[in-house]
């Protein structure tokens, strides 16, 4: 008997252009005992950028933490995080992540670790969390990544990238105001607005996939083409709807799967750091092969951004390097099954893939 | 300042072609102290169509009632049923409907009465629910009405057909499988997949509306009209794309709002019992003075699907009695509004609306 996922949605969405200034009386009702509410807030408005940082509607007992997301989230991070705050307050009434994939990532680990014990390390798996979380809310100020819908949090660990997979992963609450998301860097909104792009063609072209993951896929891809391709300037309209692509495609992941972008990215992050936007794009750069359509689209809207893709990062790594990549990409299974098929280990050698990697 | 909806979700969903049968694990986490689980099942089922009553997984202290759905649920019917369980079980684990949108919300009704006192109607309205209802999941044998996905339950009541509108509404799990959906009577399947289409018509070419619910709606739209236009066959993949424009048409509900359609019919409702998705579908034929091009497609649906659409269903009633119809339908301002614009009562006169429900 084939089993479907039963995917468990985020508890309360709102949307709307302004939306983020409901955010003290939607916090109300979750503010308990005088705990504190944890703002965990991406480090580039730390210097007052956008003019975000004054919006918060910060109480006397609440705390502001901003985040460093140089890097995408370490297991050590979150867990030095929550472990600051059972030090300073025992517990809390909330962690509220207000930033990009990364930063909303690690506000789900935090929720979880203010409740679980041991290390997040511990839960990188499929449904290892045993006990809900802290209440926690996602504001995204970066669309593409469908962090504020999905059940994972994406944690590099000891061993391994892998996230915190769990029915007590969603949020209990998400805050979609496109103002927010305005004045994104171009480079940066291109990067992960691409993470939502590539992540539809990927699951669109699969061989998994069902009509509610292509339903969603579907039209996250329309808004994505709408915005990167059709429209001329980019306008409040052009945020409304990346917000929303951001959405849709972060819904399609019920019943849907990556496939190579995304599983050849993985290597690069894992032995360069390579953020997972940028590193999506660098490796869809070169898909032709895999993704043809897909590519060259991409291309048009890389060209039409301005936004700029690196190129030559694997320029000058040793063999014992290229290894470590391949290793991790090949570990990705049920990626690679989705794009290739069930023979995909015939298809994809490591000769392969390391001339993949050597052109990126 | 401007306030935005905050939007209650459903708790889990499922999505698959004989997900049904993972009806059982997904209830066994929700089953206390042996409380017997409820199903509740529209009575199309009860002389065994389609093997449904078969497969229900009802355990030793479980109970089948099968909901008679000639009219729309009313709230006598839900006292009563609540009433009946709490002689007998005090309370139960659960209420589970299976069946079209009068079950759904029957189901939602009788779990939010076994734990809030007095009568239904006295929650009709907006957030007068003040406790959670007991474990309720939805089962959809019918799709359009979105039922599925909404945070109302619509009741006729003493003085009124208004929904519990709550956040205690929405059901914690719903289990979409097409299969059930694929025997469903010709009209019937018309008359409640054109629910969908007349909302997303409604509620696209309204007033009200953001990037959040035109991306359901358009969705949803889009399904309908492959399914009911263009493709030549009824098979599994329109069941499919038709249980899915059933969802993304509910969820489009969140910050959109119908129109002329709906706010019409609900006065046939009040007054002869018009069930929702064929009244719906007598209005819509006579608008084409305010949908044209929608009304034109529908005609062209009418036709494709085989089904009959009554007509002459108001000759011979009283003055008094379209008094009636006008009265509850010109009380429903919040779609007029939608529909006409801020100055709608100018456009939609006593007298206008009165020669629209002639010639129905």
């Amino acid at each position: 008997m084939s089993s479907f996922r039963n995917f468990k949605m985020i508890g309360y969405v709102v949307f709307g252009r302004g939306s983020f200034n409901q955010l003290n009386d939607i916090l109300k009702p979750h503010r308990k005992d005088n705990r504190p509410m944890v703002f965990l807030v991406d480090n580039y408005f730390e210097n007052g950028a956008n003019g975000l940082v004054k919006r918060i509607p910060v109480q006397e007992n609440d705390k502001v933490i901003f985040a460093d997301v140089t890097y995408e989230p370490k297991t050590t991070y979150v867990d030095s995080i929550a472990q600051q705050l059972k030090d300073e307050y025992g517990t809390v009434s909330g962690v509220i992540g207000i930033g990009g994939g990364s930063t909303l990532d690690l506000a789900k680990a935090v929720s979880l670790m203010m409740t679980n014990p041991g290390s997040s390390a511990d839960y990188q798996g499929w449904d290892l969390v045993q006990k809900a979380g802290v209440y926690k809310a996602g504001i995204p100020t970066l669309s593409g990544t469908g962090a504020e819908v999905s059940r994972t949090t994406v944690l590099t660990g000891p061993t391994r990238k892998l996230g915190m997979n769990s029915d007590f992963t969603p949020f209990d609450q998400i805050v979609l105001d496109p103002e927010l998301i305005a004045n994104a860097p171009v480079n940066q909104r291109f990067y992960t607005g691409m993470d939502c792009y590539i992540h539809c063609i990927e699951s669109l072209q699969g061989t998994y996939l069902n009509e509610f993951s292509k339903s969603y896929g579907e039209k996250a891809l329309e808004l994505c083409r709408k915005v990167f391709l059709e429209k001329d300037t980019w306008d409040e309209e052009s945020d409304d709807k990346l917000m929303m692509a951001s959405y849709a495609g972060g819904m399609s992941i019920a019943y849907s799967q990556v496939g190579v972008a995304h599983a050849v990215s993985y290597g690069l992050s894992y032995l360069l750091g390579t953020k997972h936007g940028i590193g999506n794009c660098i490796v869809m750069n070169q898909l032709e092969e895999y993704y043809p359509e897909g590519v060259a689209e991409f291309k048009r809207m890389v060209e039409k951004s301005g936004a700029e893709i690196p190129t030559g990062i694997c320029k000058g790594l040793t063999d014992e390097q290229f290894d470590t990549m391949i290793n991790v990409s090949l570990g990705m299974k049920p990626l690679w099954e989705n794009a290739l098929g069930k023979n995909w280990e015939q298809v994809m050698t490591r000769q392969k893939l390391r001339d993949l990697y050597e052109k990126l």
